[in-house]
């Protein structure tokens, strides 16, 4: 069953552009095989083990009755085993392993046990909590996790074959549509994910009972009066279909945003569609970090005001990163429009991909712009919290989380990577991200084209691209050109034209086996400016070429504080492979100017005159925003100040 | 009884500065008189009228048995009615008021009636609540309640020579001293301010039993394992001897190291005294915003790491700005050193009395230092919450809050205010703030000394003396020259020196009656700058003048986006006596740049140069920062882009 789709639109009638699914898709090498083969062996393992060891996987046998004792955790710990479970079953569909299989087999083995004889299940209600179900829509998760599980067992099926997840799922599935509705209760979750699930679920059922669930819960929120709390952070200040902007706690709107999406391809519910995008304008056109993270508040871990982006204080929490590629996913296939692919990528390259180190065992939950090695106490506030102390500053990754969403979010995003790479539609094949390796392609009208890639993206801008296979009438081969590539250009049969950037750039013709296309993207170090609104980057440019940002970090500059260095004109900045540093980068190098210490240390002072005074140079070497925090704790900076000569 | 001290160190054996009792001190005319004025009338009317309709007092009347229902409101809004009683007390002491004394009757009644047989009183946990009591110091703010409710107390008996209300304060204070102590419970309160006000109970009844109280209540915090949460939120991460930065709730923060100075000035204990200097140091040399506000982050009210300092995410809440002038008033009062009267006038002209409208009757709660019309939602969050909407942006001035510790905060502290002005030691009268009228001082050895004074302070930098009565011996006369005074001198008999800046000018001398001093501090217009770690603030200043913070308002600048304005070397700003706005305001005026609107509205591009361009120059308006947001509502700036030529 390699075929296994991650988001299934073979008979979703309003979609634009299907995703062609990942067992369909070989990564051969380079930048991403790496990443996820890290993931499937050692970094699934060591997630497994923290289930096992934070009691996760206990509580599901106390609640099966083979074990005593109290449940532990916190009361959605559940959706953490979900989600390891759905990235297992893509590993699985992959590669198999007989020590993977057999713990996924055994997880299994417990959820079926401690599911209820009705199809309810959540361990943490579960013995003398079990009357408490449902009391607490609005915090207490459960349909959220009951969402995960069932994304879980979709993906399990479509990975295995199996039935002995989806089994549960259904009976889950039912349980949930039979006590939620226009005749049964009528909340939704406080935390958006039930209603990706139902629609996947209708799709893999092929039973449109889900998919009028998931749209029921979609218009259960903002009610008046409000059927949860009626707040933002709640995703319940307003109907999904009016809300103006992207407010709130960030990951509960993209899940929510991208299930908009999602439905509206089944549904041909255009109002839900035009609702996702604006809310996709609010988001990555005013409100996002140029890492494609999102969340700028610790409080509320919320969305801020348009073009409120602090550094030092960015949540961008990695599960939000992650939400925003699964909704950017939806929307390019709703819609087949090239942005969302941009920011897709952007995430994939650096919100998201900073969540994880390089062998895939250790995690950032929030990930700032800026940091300095001193951390600072940020504890959870209120009343009667079992508030944990967090620390801004001093950011060093962690193999686990007490709330562990954000490892095995990443690990299931890595692991169905291939299912994001290519699109079809009616004579076309879409080429959305470049991945070194082979696809091949079933086109919507029964005819097939496979391609063979070769690429060292995103180091190198040169995507090669042979076609294997192809049908002997013309076909467009459709290739995204990312926004940043300016004067990118395409090759083929000999004849090379620019093509526009920020669009794809369409070839139509018949494809005679052994075709060659050269897709040639510039790799010049780019310096990006901010919009003059977001008041934290005045002044200040970040480095970044293709599709990665880079960052400054002291361990590349120990004589210096990274605080003080200034880029300007002079600043020669050039990439520099490095094989040997952290699994393999490109830097890049230059020279930077080194702010005077003012005299003072003084908080206010009498102003002195504007230019900062610079003595002398130093070396300066960015790297990959995504490779920080890999080496010793420091400072790190995206966005590094400039001064004209 | 006009002597009333607010805080009484007349029998404190470690005090350096001790305060002149606000009973002596007369303010004629000027700048606080009319804010003192408005407050003693329509101030705290409104209140008390908030007071009757949001039911604070109405729980006082069903904890009393004289009325059914339920407890209106949050658990701790007693406090806010113990802290309209010490504001009004301060009132009554300065000026009679049938109206105002038959409230102040009413509500000391209330609290007769509704104080527990044992001493207790909180009308949360009273009814069938009572059982609750002390369930959980942590969160449950009852000694924090019965704090303030001391501190009422001791300001009616000193403001009235009444008993009648401090007679519940001592069956209180007794209560707490047998319930809690090193053979009872171990639990401070998780908000300060039992402390500061069993150490003013000790000063007013001679009883040191309450001052060991105080002390122990300060040393419970921090323990292992921790007798509250752990947090710093709660203050309770470390013991307060040996906490080495300004961390967590920023009230909470000033309360508890106002206390530790407090305690230290009476036991004499030098290790407190240090540090609570220590947490100054902290506070107001790295995390302090140049308004003197205090809290950097929503997220837990609390301070930021060094240099932390965002604008539009300021919190510095209104009651932090008044809980550090008491703070700087006794590390003052513990030290002579300038430094905490300098801050001390910096938040009580900025950071503090923003948080009052000119009427005494709209209050801010958090005081951000930029802001923008269009306001954003900000939940609170968490499990099980009854979480209120915030929004950030669109600051209006409000009547009231549901959590309304500010209004009655700002009004105790402005009714209290000539207690803050002028300080004796032994053969030395000190002048902290230059408020026109007259102080009668009693010297510690017996003599006393009169002064007039005559300025029109903060708009006028003039402060004339003359010495109505003196001793026929040479007295100090110390006068304080703020820190930004640079080039201040003092004219006596007619020779004039060049005085040193943040610090106080010594005169010794006789004083003959008649004898005039003057002392010029210059009113120049200041540029202020940031030090270079404060990212928010780079490329940016402040306009200062006097101890008066600027700012710009879209109010004045109804052409101009003030997000586009950009000061540099040709802006000529200028002083502007402007009598008819908002009560009488020296404005300040010159031209400003306007950065053009780029050509993109994208939130990130290609880097297009350095230095912002500049379309012309338009009038430019600063008014003092206190005085935003009493007209339209609008967008306003502190930090502005500064530009050279």
């Amino acid at each position: 069953m390699n075929s296994a789709a991650v988001v299934d639109l073979s008979n979703s009638p309003h979609a634009v552009v299907r995703p062609v699914a990942p067992g369909w898709v070989e990564i051969s090498e380079g930048f991403w095989a790496e990443r996820i083969l890290a993931m499937r062996g050692h970094g699934l393992a060591r997630q497994f083990e923290q289930c096992e060891v934070t009691g996760r996987l206990r509580n599901f046998e106390r609640a099966a009755g083979r074990l005593t004792g109290e449940f532990e955790g916190r009361y959605y710990n559940d959706s953490d085993v979900y989600k390891w479970l759905e990235a297992a079953s893509y590993a699985l569909a992959r590669a198999p392993s007989a020590e993977l299989q057999s713990c996924v087999d055994r997880v299994i083995d417990l959820i079926r046990s401690a599911q209820r004889p009705d199809g309810y299940i959540n361990t943490y209600f579960s013995g003398s909590r079990a009357s408490w179900r449902y009391r607490n829509l609005t915090d207490e998760h459960e349909l959220y996790c009951m969402g995960h599980l069932i994304q879980a067992g979709v993906a399990h099926r479509r990975s295995t074959g199996s039935d002995r997840l989806f089994e549960v799922v259904v009976r889950a599935a039912d349980h949930i549509c039979e006590t939620f509705g226009p005749e049964g209760r009528p909340e939704p979750d406080g935390h958006p994910e039930i209603e990706l699930a139902m629609v996947e679920l209708a799709r893999e059922t092929g039973d449109s009972v889900y998919l009028r669930q998931a749209v029921f819960f979609l218009d259960q929120r903002g009610a008046d009066p409000p059927n949860l709390s009626g707040l933002h952070y709640h995703q319940d200040h307003a109907p999904v279909r009016e809300q103006p902007n992207a407010d709130g706690h960030s990951v509960r709107l993209t899940y929510l945003a991208a299930a908009m999406a999602d439905a509206a391809m089944d549904t041909g519910e255009a109002e839900l569609l035009e609702a996702s995008i604006r809310l996709w304008e609010s988001a990555y056109e005013r409100r996002a970090y140029v890492t494609g993270g999102l969340g700028s508040r610790y409080q509320g871990e919320a969305f801020g005001a348009d073009y409120e982006l602090p550094n030092d204080r960015a949540y961008a929490e990695t599960c939000a990163a992650v939400g925003g590629i699964f909704w950017n996913a939806r929307l390019l296939a709703a819609t087949g429009d090239a942005r969302y692919a941009d920011w897709s990528e952007t995430a994939l390259y650096n919100g998201a991909l900073v969540g994880v180190s390089p062998d895939g065992a250790a995690y950032f939950y929030a990930n700032p712009l800026a940091t300095d090695p001193q951390p600072t106490p940020d504890d959870q506030q209120g009343l009667h919290s079992s508030g944990a102390q967090q620390t801004v500053g001093g950011h060093q990754r962690q193999p686990w989380y007490d709330t562990a969403c954000c490892p095995p979010n990443i690990a299931r995003l890595l692991l169905s990577l291939p299912g994001y790479a290519y699109g079809v539609s009616a004579g076309a094949l879409w080429v959305h991200h470049f991945l070194p390796g082979r696809v091949e392609a079933a086109l919507p009208d029964g005819d097939s084209m496979t391609l063979q890639v070769t690429t060292r993206y995103p180091w190198d801008g040169n995507v090669d691209l042979v076609v294997e296979e192809a049908p002997d009438r013309p076909v467009e081969l459709r290739l995204r050109v990312p926004s940043w590539a300016e004067g990118a250009s395409v090759e083929a049969n000999g004849v090379r034209e620019t093509v526009e950037a920020g669009a794809y750039a369409v070839l139509r013709r018949v494809w005679p086996a052994g075709t060659s296309v050269h897709l040639r993207l510039p790799m010049d170090v780019r310096l990006v400016a901010s919009h003059p609104r977001v008041q934290a980057n005045r002044g200040r440019v970040a480095i970044a070429r293709g599709p990665l940002v880079y960052c400054i970090e002291s361990a590349d500059h120990p004589e210096a504080n990274v605080d003080a260095l200034v880029l300007g004109p002079d600043s020669d900045l050039q990439p520099s492979d490095e094989p040997g540093l952290l699994g393999g980068l490109t830097t890049i190098r230059g020279s930077a100017g080194v702010a005077v210490k003012s005299e003072s240390d003084e908080l206010y002072s009498r102003f002195q005159g504007g230019r900062p005074a610079l003595t002398g140079s130093t070396a300066l070497t960015a790297i990959p925003y995504f490779a920080w925090a890999n080496r010793a704790p420091g400072a790190m900076r995206v966005w590094i100040p400039y001064v004209d000569g």
